[in-house]
C-alpha cells in the first residue's frame, strides 16, 4: 500500500495495488484500488483471494474509508468518525466469512481505531495510523512467509514429488506464500522434483494460478484434474501434500479450500504425509473444532453456468478436514502436531 | 442399427443412429452414420462414449465397412473381403484402449466374418449377419442392463443419498445404463432421495451428460465438482456409491472413468457401500489383477485448453480401483463379491 504522489495529511490517498486474479493466467492486471468500496469487492468477487492477502487487503479497505471519510467530511468529530468507521469495518468483515484472518484484520482495525480515538489522536492520524498497520502486515506477511517456508521444506528429507491444492502462493499472501512458500524453499535446497497441482474446480485456483505462479519461479510443475490426484497417489511416488488454510480450530480441524478433505483422506489412504503450511494467526481459539468453522457457499453459476432444469447444483467453496488426517500444522513459530496448537495460543 | 429404406441386398446401407454426447446437454443432436471411418472417429472422438455403447458402435462399424465393401467392390471374393475386414477390425479395435467391450465386440464380429466364410456363406450374407448381431448386441444390452438394474436396486433397503461419477447410463449403453439403470431402477421403487453427481473432469460426463439424464428422467439429482465428494460424505448422509466400469481384471480390480478411484477410497473412509454396475462380458479374465490394464492417456487441451509456458499436463483417462475398496460388483448374472469373479468365467 503505498500513497499517490504528493498527498498531504490533508488530502491524502492511500492506494492498494494488487494483482487481478481474476484475469490470470492470460493476463496480468495490476488493480491500483483508491475506492474503499472496490477494495470490498475486489474480495467478495475475488480478485484478491487467498487467507492472508485478504486479511490484508480487509485492512487496506477500512484504510481507504478512513481516508476518504477525511476527505469528504468537512467536519471530522471523533463520534462521527467512529460511527462510519465501525460500519465501515462490518461491511468488510462480511466480505467473506470462512477465512478468520480477514476478520482479526477488522478486529486489529476496530482495536486501533478506538484506542487512538480514545486516546486523543485526530481522525487524520489514526488514518496515518491504519496506513502503518497496513503495512506492517504486508511486512509481516512476507516475513511469515519465509519462515513458515524454511520450516515447511525442513520436512522434506530428500528430493520429492509433492501435491499441492488450490492456491497458497505469492497469489493468495503478500509474497511467497503458506503452502506455495514452503515448495519455494524446498525448490531452492534442490528437494523438488515434481510439483502436481490440482486444478481447483470451480473456480481454477491450482490451474490458473498456482501453475502460472510455480512456472514463473521456475519450479516444475504437472496440472492435474482434482479427480487424478488418486490416480497419481496410487502410482507410489508421491513424497507429501502441502496445502494452506483458511481457517483452524483449536483442535487443530482445518477448514481450507474445498476438495482440502478429498486430498487428505487420500493421503492417509496411501501413507503420504499431509502438511498444513498457515500463519498462526489462522488458528482460532474461540472454536474448539473444525465443525463451527463457518463455510462459505458460492453461487452455482461458478460449478455450471447455464443452468439445466431439474438439476441442483451447491457450491460449497470450504470443507473441513479434521485433524485426525493431518500430519503437521507448519506456522511461523515452527512446526506443530495438530494436537499441540494450545502451545501457540499465548501468540496468537 | 437399421437400414435405409428400400435398400436392397445388393446396395444395403445400414444405418448407426445415436445421440452426439458432445452437445449436450445444450443440443440434442442425432448423428445418422452410413460412413465406417465416421463411426470409428465417432468413437476416438468421443461422440460415443460409455463400454457397452462403444462395444456396440465398434461393431456397426464393422457392419458398416462390411456393406461399404460390397457397394464399392464388383470383385467380392472371400479372400479379398477377409482381408480388408481384418484390416478394418484392427482399425476399429484401436479406437479406444481401456473399455474391453470395444475389444470383445470386435472380436465377436471377426470370429463370425471368418466361421461364416469358412461355412461357404457370402459377404452379403456376412453383412447380414453382422447387421443381425449388431441388433441383438443392443437388444441384449437393454435386456442385461434392466437386469443389473433390479439387481442394483435391491441393494438399498431405505430411501437413499446415492453418488455416481462419469456417466454409466443410457448415454453409456444402448439404453437404461449400468450404475444409471441401477439408479433408475431405485427411483422406480421409491428409493432414490437424491443423486450427487460428480461433473468428472476433464470432459464433464457427468456435469453435461448424467445431470441431464437423471433430470429428464425426473430423478432428484444435484451436481457437484469432484472435489466436493470428500465434503457431501463426510455429512454423514450418503448410502451407497454407484458406478460403471471400462474393464474388470479377473481377481476383481476395476478400470473405470478418472476419479473413480478417489470416491472409492471416500467410500471405504466413510464407511460407505461401493458398487460398480458392469455386465459379465467387462471381466477381463485374461488379466490377473488391474495393473495390467491398458489405461488410455488423452491429449493435455482437453485439461488445460491454452497451453502455459512450462507447465506440464497430464490426462490419464481411467484409473484402476482395487478389489479391496469395492463393496459388491453387480452384473446381469447377478451381485458378486469382487473376489468371486470366477464364478462368472463360464458365462464370459
Amino acid at each position: 500500500m503505498a500513497d499517490a504522489n504528493g498527498a498531504s495529511p490533508a488530502t491524502r490517498q492511500p492506494i492498494l495495488t494488487m494483482v487481478d486474479q481474476r484475469f490470470l493466467p492470460n493476463k496480468l492486471v495490476y488493480l491500483n484500488i483508491t475506492d474503499w468500496e472496490e477494495a470490498v469487492h475486489a474480495i467478495s468477487d475475488m480478485a484478491v483471494r487467498g487467507a492472508p492477502a485478504i486479511g490484508i487487503a480487509g485492512a487496506a479497505a477500512i484504510c481507504l474509508r478512513s481516508a476518504e471519510f477525511l476527505r469528504e467530511s468537512t467536519e471530522v468529530g471523533p463520534s462521527l468518525y467512529l460511527k462510519d468507521m465501525i460500519a465501515a469495518a462490518d461491511i468488510v468483515d462480511g466480505s467473506r466469512p470462512t477465512a478468520v484472518s480477514l476478520h482479526k484484520a477488522v478486529d486489529r482495525c476496530t482495536d486501533l481505531i478506538l484506542k487512538s480515538i480514545d486516546s486523543g489522536f485526530t481522525p487524520a492520524e489514526v488514518t496515518q495510523q491504519l496506513f502503518d498497520l497496513v503495512n506492517k502486515m504486508i511486512d509481516d506477511d512476507v516475513s511469515n512467509n519465509k519462515k513458515m517456508g524454511h520450516a515447511g521444506a525442513s520436512l522434506l528429507t530428500r528430493p520429492s514429488n509433492l501435491i499441492t491444492h488450490c492456491n497458497a502462493g505469492s497469489l493468495a499472501t503478500a509474497f511467497y506464500g503458506t503452502a506455495l512458500g514452503a515448495i519455494y524453499s524446498a525448490a531452492e535446497r534442490g528437494m523438488v522434483k515434481m510439483v502436481y497441482a490440482d486444478e481447483t474446480r470451480p473456480l481454477g485456483q491450482g490451474s490458473r494460478l498456482t501453475v502460472w505462479e510455480l512456472s514463473q519461479a521456475g519450479v516444475p510443475v504437472t496440472l492435474i484434474c482434482d479427480d487424478m490426484a488418486a490416480s497419481v497417489m496410487s502410482k507410489g511416488d508421491i513424497d507429501a501434500v502441502f496445502v494452506g488454510a483458511d481457517r483452524i480450530a483449536s483442535n487443530g480441524d482445518v477448514a481450507n479450500k474445498i476438495g482440502t478433505l478429498a486430498l487428505a483422506v487420500l493421503a492417509k489412504h496411501y501413507d503420504i504425509p499431509f502438511y498444513v503450511v498457515a500463519p498462526a494467526e489462522t488458528i482460532d481459539f474461540s472454536l474448539v473444532s473444525g465443525n463451527q468453522i463457518p463455510i462459505e457457499h458460492r453461487h452455482p453459476s461458478e460449478v455450471l453456468m447455464t443452468p439445466i432444469d431439474g438439476v441442483k447444483v451447491i457450491n460449497p467453496s470450504f470443507d473441513v478436514t479434521p485433524s485426525s488426517l493431518i500430519s503437521k500444522i507448519v506456522t511461523e513459530r515452527g512446526v506443530y502436531s495438530p494436537d499441540q496448537l494450545y502451545l501457540l495460543e499465548e501468540f496468537v
